[in-house]
């Protein structure tokens, strides 16, 4: 299983044209086909946060111009999940036909439940969407219940979500066979759309559910051998970016365990990633690679994360 | 397969809020609940008309007042179908867990071929998104090669696009897989994303495959028993809505193409409806009925097509 950042599509500095994304799109499926080529059957799990701010941007836009309906941020989700997928899919069969390899790219809708009791509900954070004023913010919170702050930076006020856990990941059952009889399959999209469960059913929630975390849970439930989590640097560092930085190439879960609590991964980059490889590694795993892209044509490439 | 449209979640008068469509998935999805009921394996296909309209009008606000990048109609449509077999997952999971049912229902997101050769991209004709100013649509078609046409009725000048017949559909033995071991597909949303193949790779149109059509292929594909295509009236009539109306229980493949002939069937409406019921049983289907979603628990409902 690999997972990517949203921003592999659609990167800074780009204005996100369809052009763009489609071109970023088929490198990164280029650097992915490395995989393949090693005998992997791939699952890919994406990130969707540049997607999904436009789309909210969009809505915003949308309600103020022509009063249309504005859709909660799992709804938009499942947008981007169409849409992030669909390109994926071109890109990976552009490859796969210039390679002369005869694979199919399939893409699930993916919901992924988490607990409506998860205690990092009651302190959402994460900030998503456009800037309002103190005033709409204000009346959107009244309408809806959501919850907005503001921006440190004096930007205005934003709304914040929670990051739940990812706790199980529906249809993953299918994910698993359409894996196993060879076929490239996109799955949990954006970190999945996040539902909360009662009596059996299934409600949406506004939340954003780590993307890399919920790869994780993926790749141990289809019982991957290797989860490999890309960024935008080769390996993972100690002291990065300070006197003393070393670059690091296999650890143990123990030692990722000990480094996170040294404080050497910073939070909302690669400290969640090391997570998500210490839970792949401790639920069933053999490794978590931690690398860039362009690394994958090095079957030694990045940092692992390993049992012992 | 049963295919319905877009406004069966999004209806005329509504202003289409999440809570709208959401309720209005449920009672869709409990009418579908009838042909499980009567033991059918079930693949579904829907509409997308009013959605992607939607996210069409919300990009083009976006543009001017964020200045964010408007992706073409196949990225739109990738959106929808997403965001709507999202909906009918939620619906559909509801309505089988009040009955005690335990199917898995599982969305695909599905590009469908077109010939780029097809006579029909010559005179695009179905008109889509919002309305623009003479001097904007001269602009836009400069910048996009995009066709741009005047309103009849006067509201400005809007994007047409053509809608090729659906040749071939992405992962079909996927799709026939999942429905043969028991699974509720979502498939071909909104007709499913155009695209054109050229050198084995695909690339995205902007148009729109009729849904219905693109239903009654995958149903051919997948040997449905069944096409079932809901509309908003009981059966189908001959003298509509004039003097000597007559409704019809059971038709040949015949007498459906006489009937087009002399004009019965309006253009836009019950005409491509009929094509599409042809289609299917021209292509070793057994019968296509053609009824309201209402109608669905009295297993006798409709207008049935059949071969003689």
């Amino acid at each position: 299983m690999v997972a990517f950042g949203g921003n592999a599509l659609l990167r800074s500095g780009q204005k996100g044209t369809y052009q763009e994304q489609l071109a970023n799109v088929e490198q990164t499926c280029e650097q992915l086909f490395n995989l393949v080529k090693q005998g992997y059957f791939l699952a890919i799990g994406h990130g969707n946060g540049p997607q999904v701010g436009t789309v909210m941007l969009q809505q915003e836009a949308g309600r103020q111009m022509f009063d249309l309906a504005s859709m909660p941020m799992d709804y938009c989700g499942a947008q981007t999940q169409g849409a992030i997928a669909y390109m994926i899919e071109q890109g990976m069969a552009r490859v796969l036909v210039k390679n002369g390899l005869n694979r199919r790219v399939v893409s699930l809708v993916t919901q992924v439940v988490v607990d409506k009791d998860d205690p990092l509900f009651k302190n959402p954070t994460k900030p998503v969407g456009p800037y309002y004023t103190r005033e709409q913010a204000e009346k959107f919170h009244a309408e809806t219940g959501a919850i907005y702050r503001e921006d440190p930076k004096g930007n205005g006020w934003r709304k914040v979500v929670a990051s739940p856990k990812p706790v199980r990941i529906n249809n993953i059952e299918i994910i698993r066979y359409l894996v196993e009889v060879g076929n490239i399959v996109i799955t949990v999209g954006g970190g999945g759309i996040p539902v909360i469960e009662e009596d059996g059913m299934y409600t949406g929630v506004e939340a954003v559910i780590d993307k890399d975390l919920a790869s994780a849970l993926c790749a141990s439930q289809i019982r991957a051998d290797a989860l490999f989590i890309l960024t935008d640097v080769p390996k993972v560092y100690l002291n990065f970016r300070k006197p003393g930085e070393r670059a690091l190439d296999v650890i143990t879960v123990d030692q990722a365990k000990q480094y996170l609590a040294e404080g050497h991964f910073t939070e909302g980059s690669m400290a969640p990633k090391i997570r998500a490889g210490i839970f792949f590694v401790e639920h069933g795993g053999k490794e978590c690679i931690i690398t860039e892209a362009g690394q994958l044509d090095n079957p030694a490439c990045g940092t692992r994360i390993i049992r012992q």
